[in-house]
């Protein structure tokens, strides 16, 4: 089992639809905006530390259940928690949480990384999977 | 196997991202754009029209494969295909296309009735079923 | 003059557009979400509740002058400043600033308050001109 | 007087907010969108084109006043004119229009030609001027 990592969201008026909540593609930007603060704060390799070193992280495979509306002024947290880690791919578990923990929302991404030059997946090296397997 | 219908769908230059393709969770916005109008002329019932009937759509589960990244320019076809359904549930396949049928991303969607009153599901309505299984 | 206040803007991965900086449409996102919290925080009566009053606030007219870029990671405030009012109207300066106050945009918008059952423009009502000219 | 040109947008689910019309500032994404179709089909020159000659068109003022909401299902037609130009600089008359050209929006956007490497400004070359001076 690895670390599970939490980082707020500030829900902003244009993230709501015409539902009156927010948008439910908005949840997946949520998740991306939590992975980017604990690569910063937990992982201590920014984005744009991997993309000078000619790295990037791309989806390959989203999945989310949404079970509950999330509101303008609703306190939201997603956690995050590596699965698993294969060849060029790692699977991340995530749960957008409201106040007292209440699942808004949970699933998992799959993320593959690839050479910026060639576009084309490489091989996660050793250093990297020491810091994301923490 | 149920009939399968298709939407044009035109790249904006804000849907591209820092990856300077179309930014991932704007998959989802072009199937719901698909849905949408294909509920109008393929369905004949609006999502409007399903409003003014007291009824919803929600989306409660989204799996989505990237396979191949969207360029500012490219030409973009969303197919859906109903799959199943059952009580207040319907299951969605769809593929978002480039020119020669490339397949951008795959997966599906499961949207459930709700009542615009209660916010609870609702059984799909018989005459419902019958605009859907087409 | 009446009072500034300001808000902290957190810039997510998905407000990024192909020129790596934030779009610049979101800037005016910001100003919004920043005038949505000031509503709350500072004229003391939530957007929620204006609602409930019948009421609605939208915008008129928006003028911006974009000055500088800005990046994922840098930190954001936007300072708003109630410029003027007259019957239905409201004007309402704004600037997005960097760290040490350097301003990435800055200018107005004007909002018409608007009966929600009517959706015609009404005279802001005094208790709400003694909310706003603090 | 230099040419008009239009461009048609389809409104997008995405696109609409809590007030249930088109969220204002996609209004600006609206005449961008424009802007880029008419660099291909009217101007000539792409944005990837530019891109290509190391240069870059990025919005320095925009003004806009809203007069109609737009809902999902309106017809949309964005009309773009070039004023003027001087410098690095153009300025674009927008009108964003309804079913029988009602006016749903118009303005300006001051837009400023820079170069790619040093991101900043640079005098239109008179190839470009000639191009967009029709």
């Amino acid at each position: 089992m690895y670390s599970a990592f939490e980082t707020e969201i500030i829900i902003r008026p244009d993230d709501i639809d015409m539902n009156n909540h927010v948008h439910n593609s908005k949840y997946l930007d949520y998740v991306q905006a939590a992975r980017f603060d604990q690569m910063i704060n937990n992982y201590k390799m920014s984005m744009e530390e991997f993309h000078s070193s000619g790295l990037n992280w791309v989806a390959s495979t989203a999945y989310i259940e949404f079970k509950r509306a999330l509101k303008l002024g609703d306190k939201v947290v997603v956690r995050t928690q590596l699965k698993s880690y294969s060849g060029a791919q790692v699977t991340v578990s995530f749960w957008i949480l409201k106040k007292d923990n209440k699942v808004a929302a949970e699933g998992y991404l799959t993320y593959t990384m690839i050479s910026l030059k060639s576009g084309k997946p490489v091989r996660i090296p050793e250093d990297i999977i020491a810091r994301y397997t923490i």
